[in-house]
């Protein structure tokens, strides 16, 4: 396997959209992911104050025990007919297990996140994957 | 940080969907990521031989050296309105650069990939995300 193939994460630090840390002795048990995708539409696309307010938001919500890693993405400059890069915000999380993924749902730091941020967006769309 | 928030990745092996070697050492310069996710809908969805084709054309597919991580996913049996989950299969990179992305785009690897396995899908979605 090329060396290049390596992790994802990063301690989560000012300007990095990955949390994470590695550990060598986690990997020989890791068997699944629950991969929870969401885009969000903002009401206002071309609002840098609503956007901020969603990103904001994501931060605090980053802070969900369950979540083993994150990343907050923007469209990328690509542009071909397949690609969808009419969302403003990308919201990518990985969790353990379906259970950790809805422990996630109910967590009051997700539901404060919903009440203080829904109204920014217009639509959202979620993908959720698991293992093959 | 919660010594829970870790890495992804995980040696490519039978039955794991992620690839990715842990490098403590490629960490502290790691500032970027360049996020890949393409979701397809199959031809014949309720065909298991076509996704098994799919599937298994991904896997070579996986061999592109400028991928860092790949996750290969379906959909999990979550359900909720703004849930889509009537694709087949959900294909996510991580890239270090848009460069490396680009690279892929015109891999023999994949450009194999398409000719072999574009019958197999009527419709394909493509999110490409970077940091903000």
């Amino acid at each position: 396997m090329p060396t290049r193939r390596q992790f994802i994460g990063k301690a989560a630090v000012a300007g990095s959209a990955i949390v994470g840390m590695p550990s060598l002795s986690s990997f020989p048990d890791k068997k699944e992911f629950f991969v929870h995708h969401v885009y969000f539409w903002l009401k206002n696309p071309d609002s840098p104050d609503d956007k901020n307010k969603l990103i904001e938001g994501l931060k605090k919500l980053s802070k969900v025990k369950t979540i083993r890693t994150f990343h907050m993405g923007q469209p990328a400059q690509t542009n071909r007919d397949v690609i969808d890069r009419s969302y403003s915000i990308s919201w990518l999380l990985f969790f353990d297990s379906k259970a950790d993924q809805d422990s996630y749902q109910s967590d009051p730091v997700h539901l404060k996140f919903v009440e203080e941020c829904s109204s920014l967006w217009t639509k959202v769309i979620v993908y959720d994957s698991i293992d093959i």
